[in-house]
């Protein structure tokens, strides 16, 4: 069985690989703490013999080989950067759970015919580069272009981070495009709360939500606040009364079938006696179903055309990420609900609101997802936590599901 | 009469005479710039006689000396600071156009009984510590603990900003109170569009507005964007609820009558993919009437509790300033609407918006404002501009007010 105090001593090592910051895990993608990051995990998988191997883009592989050269591998994993001031087990709980995986098939000596990989992805959660970026790369769905046309904050390219960070700069290697693999499979914390309500160890993932990202900006002029309300071009009440229907919208009539998050807004000139003459803002669409996404663009539009009468403003809306929901393979569930089943543990179906990396791969493999429990549903945040006997339950399912797969059964 | 070429020459002088900022004028006080402001006015005070005086907190008098040293001065000015990305007109102005009136006293040979004295404010605008900071330390309504509770938003006290700018850090001969003064008189842009749609040369103004301002942070939780909406703790949507119901209210109801403005809104950890657990942000309240500041202050703390309630989130409320309206002197109103006439410019009544340092100076001496208009509207932003000869006719009416209040007229 797997075991959580060796799971728990990799978390506690992973929350104090962090950048300077207010408080929590921040690990953004080819910094400094991402580096010391990938090391760790490859002394840990030295330390069992499981065979690392870093990528062009930074992604780790860990490999139990298998005895049969040719057959298709079997993968698991999940992504180890971090949004700013998150926790140490959105993400990085799948690594070290198909850690723990890879760990107790060399310590029981399993001889799987299927060489097993432990996957650790970069540029999942899009604090420094788009979402989903080292799968997407992995899976062969971005070409060499988006090196350069990703850029973070500050205007670094992609490739130049990747260069930066030591690495060539080139996707030599990184596609795994037109190799078969029997399933990837992914753990991750539920980032909601029906698992913890209903006293659930596993979750067995439906569909991954698909998400769309906006970044807008509202264009006005600046003037004194003495200016009457009707003749100012006030770009702040304009990009809230936006954001603010929306938001309304998502808790009505599209409760329960989508979700609508501003996480930025910046305010220029910022200063607390000047209407401001620009308010730049993010806006995330969630929903498991495209309709509801796409439905939500459209009103989103046609509000944009009234409140820019309204507010007398202008508005700048750019798509910067757009991830379509995605279901997973049913005979991947029901191997997952099959181990869940013989170790006694509980299961429950539901979907992610959240987009995963496994998103990314099931381009390429049949692929599956299971969820543990996130305490009050909190992710993204440093209060992010799941008890770590259900995260070896979790190993345990990922551990019993590719012993099956391996099987072919 | 007053010279257009000289005026243009002084505000385009000033204009230049920026920290490096994004686009228009930004000389927040005690910066290197506000130090090369004064140095440009000193020397032109020289260049006719005028001789300058810095006191302890920087401010800058210019005197033309009266044939009678012991009989009470006529001081004229505004203020030299500017908010970031601003203009070289609000406050500016009203110095360069009191200047201009000592210039033409001082040209003409005019023998005044009374000192004359130009003064140029520091802090008013509040962009970097509270506003009308300069004239209400010159007013004796603050005492020296005041330069240790200001601070700016790096955490630096003003005696510390003092210091770093070469003044001792004391207040020592700041104060005026205690001395008599037969007139404060001020001159400002409109901020406003009322001179300039009904083509009047100067406004004579009646009340000046008052301003609450108010720093609020909303606590909450961070979570991921797929956390449903009636379960998220989301400061973002909670605090633009908040400022755009009082929008709505100023746009409706207070219409006329008051208006809210929120300058500022800073979210946490302001990433795309979090719900914020924090989000810091301002607003300002202003009105001719202290019932409706007073009125909108309540409607708040109570739509604060009904908000706090529906987002599940807690505000911390901060009082960072609050100036009560003030009404200018009837006589002093009619000193400038008879100088106005005997030139033969034309004149409205109309109240300010926006606070001024004669609000402070009120409390010492007799007070009066006037406007001169303000193309589109527009203050505290790069396109803020006001006619040259408009302003000319400014200094015109301040120059024959200055020798109807020296007459006791």
């Amino acid at each position: 069985m797997a075991n959580s105090e060796r799971i728990k001593k990799d978390i506690e090592a992973l929350r104090n690989i962090t950048q300077p910051c207010e408080e929590g895990t921040t690990r953004l993608s080819y910094t400094p703490s991402y580096r010391q990051a990938v090391d760790y995990l490859k002394e840990e998988m030295k330390r069992y013999n499981i065979v690392p191997r870093e990528d062009n883009i930074g992604m780790l592989y860990g490999s139990v080989p298998g005895s049969d050269p040719k057959a298709p591998h079997i993968l698991s994993g999940s992504h180890l950067d971090t949004v700013r001031c998150s926790g140490a087990f959105d993400g990085q709980a799948g690594i070290i759970c198909a850690l723990e995986a890879a760990r107790m098939l060399v310590e029981n000596k399993v001889a799987l015919r299927s060489t097993y990989e432990v996957v650790a992805t970069i540029m999942e959660d899009g604090a420094r580069f788009p979402s989903l970026g080292g799968s997407r790369l992995a899976s062969g769905l971005l070409d060499d272009s988006y090196l350069d046309e990703a850029k973070d904050d500050d205007g670094i390219s992609l490739r130049q981070a990747m260069r930066d960070y030591g690495l060539p700069g080139t996707l030599e290697g990184v596609s795994r495009k037109g190799e078969s693999a029997k399933a990837f499979l992914e753990l991750h914390m539920e980032q909601g709360l029906k698992l913890e309500q209903s006293r659930t160890d596993i979750g067995i993932v439906e569909t991954i939500f698909g998400n769309r990202w906006f970044t807008i900006t509202a264009h006005g002029l600046a003037s004194h606040p003495s200016t009457p309300m009707d003749v100012r071009s006030d770009t702040a009440l304009a990009s809230f009364q936006l954001v603010t229907q929306l938001a309304k919208l998502a808790a009505g009539e599209y409760a329960g079938k989508a979700t609508v998050t501003c996480g930025r807004m910046n305010l220029h000139p910022a200063v607390i006696n000047a209407v401001p003459s620009r308010a730049a803002f993010s806006l995330d669409f969630r929903s498991g179903k495209s309709e509801y996404i796409e439905e939500l663009t459209r009103i989103m539009k046609k509000m944009i055309v009234d409140i820019s009468k309204e507010y007398r403003v202008t508005f700048d809306v750019e798509l910067v990420v757009d991830h379509t929901p995605t279901p997973t393979n049913t005979s991947i569930q029901k191997v997952l609900e099959h181990a869940v089943s013989k170790l006694g543990y509980s299961s429950m179906r539901l979907d992610s609101g959240a987009g995963h990396d496994a998103q990314a791969f099931s381009s390429l493999w049949d692929m599956g997802m299971i969820f543990v429990p996130s305490r009050r549903g909190l992710t993204h945040c440093p209060e992010e936590f799941t008890e770590y006997e259900n995260l070896a339950k979790g190993a345990d399912v990922l551990y019993e599901a590719i012993l099956t797969i391996d099987r072919g059964e």
